[in-house]
């Protein structure tokens, strides 16, 4: 609903901007939200860009910029004057100021830092240094800080003086003359206080804090899993230097899934881009390694079908139930290794859990197995011997699928859980080791099963 | 790291409760935040639950409740007294008690009801009867609601009055005396603001909310697009009837991602219940339906095989090429499938992208296509005719099996990304239509082209 809406108001816009209607432009662009200004932006040709730019009240130009992506963003910063560009950046928090530099090239970042005050350079060169991925690199040092000694009302006061340009000034910090963090105090506290209560009265002292260095994704479990509004970060020697809060943590929460499933399905994640706007080439980078790779692989199935070759003329019948062996060895593996992977993604399972997760696949697994291998036995003799009327199928062959089946099932769904718990404990991504890569060892796998009880069953 | 330090934290408090050292238990809880200690009750022998809840201190004790599952919470409810009940429940936010109530059995629900008000046992029943996944179902009906009369400071006093049964007083609503939603307006706004401006001329008049009916995605995606800390509902009137905030909405989206990840490896989607306290019977019924569905259908690749026995027994050696062509098919189309998924579930792309969206997949497809044909007709000629040193593999073998590669993998990805949009538009789930099912789909697809490439190449 939302975007079809904007759909209609995108052409609007643009007819009235090509019959220069401006002040009704002023008027509807008003009433709307940055989020969504940004998105009329976005899809609008490149040279009436600036023109629009400039009908926006100055506060919400701030906030409209803020919400475009890179490409928007570094064509408006070209036609920009340097007063423009100013303005624009004193309106910004930091930490969005540090995410538009990290994606601008050199010559844009070096018109954005002459605009910026010596203090704001040094605090977005220090936001700079941290690794991508890290608590770092998503704070803000934009933060009100309250001193322990403070009564509710000399808080209140502070926070009214100074905190237009926070990001967030519904949790406070509380530190000591050393800048080290003992204490956080909502404004709900300070507010439904007595006037003259102590700032170390109200503050709760058991502060769950991260370091500078701590991944964002656990950044983000964390503010997810308390109901955080924000989260501070701590250097080394427990100093506040920055915050983290509940809306950066939401997209990082919504980028790591979309980089799990990504994963999931063989492909070279991309996060930071939206499906229409990323180029073929690109889209062929992400895609075409694991393909390679996996086409490779296949090699050992091949060789194993080559190394049963006389079985295979001798019977052709069993050529027939490769497919289905296959597929349902590769769904129930991934089904396994899916869930697996999900639950190390949310905390649900540690490596120690290996024995617990084995011990549930398994008996999971023999009810699987147990449950497909009767209903194939009964859709090989009903359908594929009597309504077929294929005469090759007989009760013997019907019995090697179905050993095979149950076999393939339980072996699928070890490895399925085993291989992300393996590549978690050592390090490596557990997504990575989803189901393409299940799906060719169970494939080898469940092959040399069939063969191996064909023939002795058969005697072929 | 978080964890492990539980797990240590839980053996100390085992020990302790056992040692009846309830003075330090005491001691030691106070200092924890409720998460954590619901996490311990969680794990708790039950005979003890009670004993060591008897500990927490009144207000924490409420928290606690609050984070447990809902098999803990069913034990406690069972030992607490009356009057202990009505405490906890006084302390809970009212759609913290419903979400409850909706997982109890009726002789608690019955308790709880009778703990509660008359105006709260209305409010509830109004909760109850929303449908499940809508925003009246997950909405909390205690905010804070202002006039356009009141000046700053009116409204600051009314918060302080008011706010400390409210889930959050950071976002306050403007109401008209016919409960219209009017404006929102922040505590920020007002603390920033002169003490005797008004209300009205503070207040943010385009208001976004959501309806009571409106889906739970829906309602996250928006909270996610503006950085809302909460969201209003209003009824069909545009009357205020609740807010939904941001910590729900988060648990809205993970819970989504789960799903979709859930489907998109066929299995039946449970999200609320963590990985190991799912049953075995549980977890085998949310899986085995779709292994069923799934074999079965492969009855049609088997009968593609049957069909064209002849061929395959005239030529070995073709059969060794069928599990490279079905994974790589798979895997192709299991990429633009899923990619496609998020894309939706994102609002990334909608129904009338289809045109960009196929050209964008076609174009991709054959670059992986090229890619894929001549890597594969290497590594046949390298590896399986001169590595191996199967005679068998002759070159127009390897063209067989270059060409069904390339036009597999274009038409995989066409199926793969079809098939999720179709879906969409027809209301169905998108993830449903994933991998698996184009798996299938394609499975069939590549085996008739191979056989039919391979009877006119190969003359067979």
């Amino acid at each position: 609903m939302e975007t079809t809406s904007t759909v209609t108001l995108q052409d609007t816009i643009e007819t009235l901007l090509k019959s220069k209607k401006y002040a009704t432009l002023r008027d509807i662009l008003t009433t709307m939200n940055p989020v969504d200004i940004a998105a009329i932006f976005e899809e609008l040709q490149d040279e009436k860009m600036p023109l629009l730019y400039r009908l926006l009240p100055k506060d919400i130009a701030a906030d409209t910029f803020v919400e475009m992506d890179d490409e928007t963003q570094k064509f408006l910063i070209h036609s920009l004057s340097d007063t423009e560009l100013k303005e624009v950046l004193d309106d910004m928090f930091l930490d969005d100021v540090v995410d538009m530099i990290e994606e601008m090239p050199a010559n844009v970042v070096k018109r954005i830092l002459r605009q910026s005050s010596p203090e704001e350079r040094k605090q977005i060169n220090m936001l700079l240094k941290f690794p991508e991925d890290s608590a770092g690199s998503i704070m803000t040092t934009e933060l009100v800080i309250l001193r322990p000694s403070m009564t509710a009302e000399e808080a209140i006061k502070r926070i009214r003086r100074t905190g237009v340009d926070k990001e967030t000034i519904y949790t406070c910090y509380v530190a000591d003359n050393l800048s080290k963090l003992i204490g956080i105090i909502t404004i709900k506290d300070l507010l439904l206080a007595d006037d003259d209560t102590k700032v170390s009265e109200l503050m709760d002292t058991n502060v769950i804090s991260v370091m500078t260095l701590t991944d964002q994704e656990e950044v983000a479990s964390i503010i997810k899993k308390y109901d955080f509004l924000a989260v501070p970060v701590v250097d080394k020697e427990n100093r506040l230097v920055g915050i983290i809060t509940v809306d950066d943590a939401v997209d990082v929460m919504q980028e790591e899934a979309t980089e799990d499933i990504q994963k999931m399905a063989a492909i070279t994640p991309n996060t930071d881009t939206p499906y229409l706007k990323i180029g073929i080439f690109e889209t062929w980078k992400s895609r075409i390694p694991w393909l390679l790779l996996l086409m490779i692989s296949a090699t050992f199935t091949g060789m194993i079908i080559s190394s049963f070759e006389d079985a295979l003329a001798s019977s052709v019948v069993l050529t027939a139930f490769i497919p289905m062996l296959m597929d349902t060895g590769g769904n129930s593996g991934s089904q396994s290794s899916v869930t697996i992977i999900r639950a190390l993604s949310l905390h649900e399972i540690q490596f120690k859990d290996l024995v617990k997760v084995i011990w549930k696949e398994v008996r999971v697994a023999l009810m699987c197995g147990v449950a497909l291998s009767l209903a194939a036995f009964a859709k090989v003799m009903l359908i594929d011997r009597l309504l077929l009327g294929n005469p090759d199928v007989t009760v013997f062959v019907a019995l090697v699928v179905c050993l095979t089946l149950a076999i393939t099932v339980v072996v699928a769904k070890i490895i399925g859980c085993c291989l992300p718990m393996f590549a978690y404990k050592l390090g490596f991504d557990p997504a990575v080791m989803a189901s393409p890569f299940i799906t060719t060892i169970v494939d080898a796998v469940s092959l040399v099963v069939y063969f191996l009880i064909a023939t002795s069953i058969l005697h072929l």
